[in-house]
């Protein structure tokens, strides 16, 4: 197997969280590296998608990621194996979420100036990483078709913080009583910004759509760098 | 819409979350009340469980349900609906998680004299509710087969402190790629006295089992309270 980093990532010391996520995104923005928060829930595809779409970009890109997981680092490998790209784990030893802080500890594993895009897949759980701004560039966040169209009115805050909402595994809407456009409305009635893209992470479909929006907003970070 | 009662539950002053779990158990004991707590990701179908679960043994024990969830009081009125038994639903402010004293806000508004089984749907979360002991009889939790069969090696704690693992949506195994054996022995490794019982909550499959399993642990319960 693979090796990866594992970083045992301490409980933060700032009680500040907003103030040092702001301080986070304006030094990265000073670096030219655009930070992108991915959340969900256990199981909606979150390092399938993340193959598939840094494979798609990785030539564009310079990429790393930070998979921050409880326990084990099966997903820091399975990416490093898949696409190549630098690849660490983040171990949250039992915490739910990710905050600013947390998310430094991993920046600092990273080398930033041979990278454009920082990755960071977040526990996976709809409740507590959406009130934890991480110093993300932007949020991004995956709901699988199994998991039922009506989640944006039980977990409403995540769907408020996020700019894109990924519908992953529309290749099994066939089999689910998944309705498309009531998840629209129930996403926008919470978001009426965000981005909806329906997607699927095993064969592809829609992933260059959240791709080509991707390389937009990376290119605009960098442009406000060189601008700083 | 049929209307429930809605509870907003207020955050626990109770620092022992502990010992006060292992208060409201005994008295739980004393009243002949069965107390099942219900874990899992959102969109595992733990609402489609309970209600399978429920129209299988609501003419054999007097059953209450308390839905939590962050928003929202759709599950309530669901159960209530499918099954006609006493159903309300628990707000929990944005708080990802129930411990005893919360749980004990909602027993406070169910009628304990009318009742054998009380099944508290907990938060949709695979991290926070596994920290917290709420005062339940026993605690079950329901994995899907999208979420994956590596999902007890991602969040350990949850299913090491279940009594029982459904493995829900097995009517959709052809379309995933899920090793049910695989699975097991992920669980095991973690739990090696959990139950798993693989169940299909749309058509009913491998309910029973479960029903027959809770029916017993009621009785068993309740014959500790004519010791008591």
């Amino acid at each position: 197997m693979d090796e990866v980093k594992v970083i045992e990532i301490k409980k933060s010391v700032f009680a500040e969280n907003e103030k040092d996520a702001d301080a986070l995104r304006q030094e990265l923005k000073s670096k030219g590296v655009f930070l992108l928060n991915l959340m969900s829930s256990p199981g909606s595809g979150k390092t399938t998608t993340l193959i598939q779409l840094i494979n798609k970009i990785k030539d564009k890109v310079r990429i790393a990621v930070m998979e921050a997981d409880i326990d084990s680092d099966v997903d820091a490998v399975k990416i490093k194996k898949a696409t190549g790209v630098p690849s660490i784990q983040l171990h949250t030893g039992g915490m739910c979420h990710l905050d600013a802080e947390m998310t430094r500890q991993g920046l600092d594993n990273l080398n930033l100036n041979e990278v454009d895009l920082v990755i960071l897949e977040n526990v996976g759980n709809l409740v507590c990483p959406a009130e934890f701004d991480t110093g993300s560039c932007c949020n991004v966040m995956i709901l699988s078709v199994p998991e039922g169209d009506d989640k944006a009115l039980k977990y409403p805050l995540m769907f408020s913080v996020c700019d894109v909402v990924l519908i992953n595994k529309i290749d099994i809407l066939p089999y689910f009583d998944f309705d498309m456009e009531k998840c629209s409305k129930n996403i926008h009635e919470r978001n009426p910004q965000a981005i909806i893209i329906p997607i699927s992470a095993k064969t592809g479909e829609g992933v260059n759509v959240f791709a080509d929006w991707l390389l937009h907003e990376v290119q605009e970070w960098k442009a406000q760098t060189r601008e700083f």
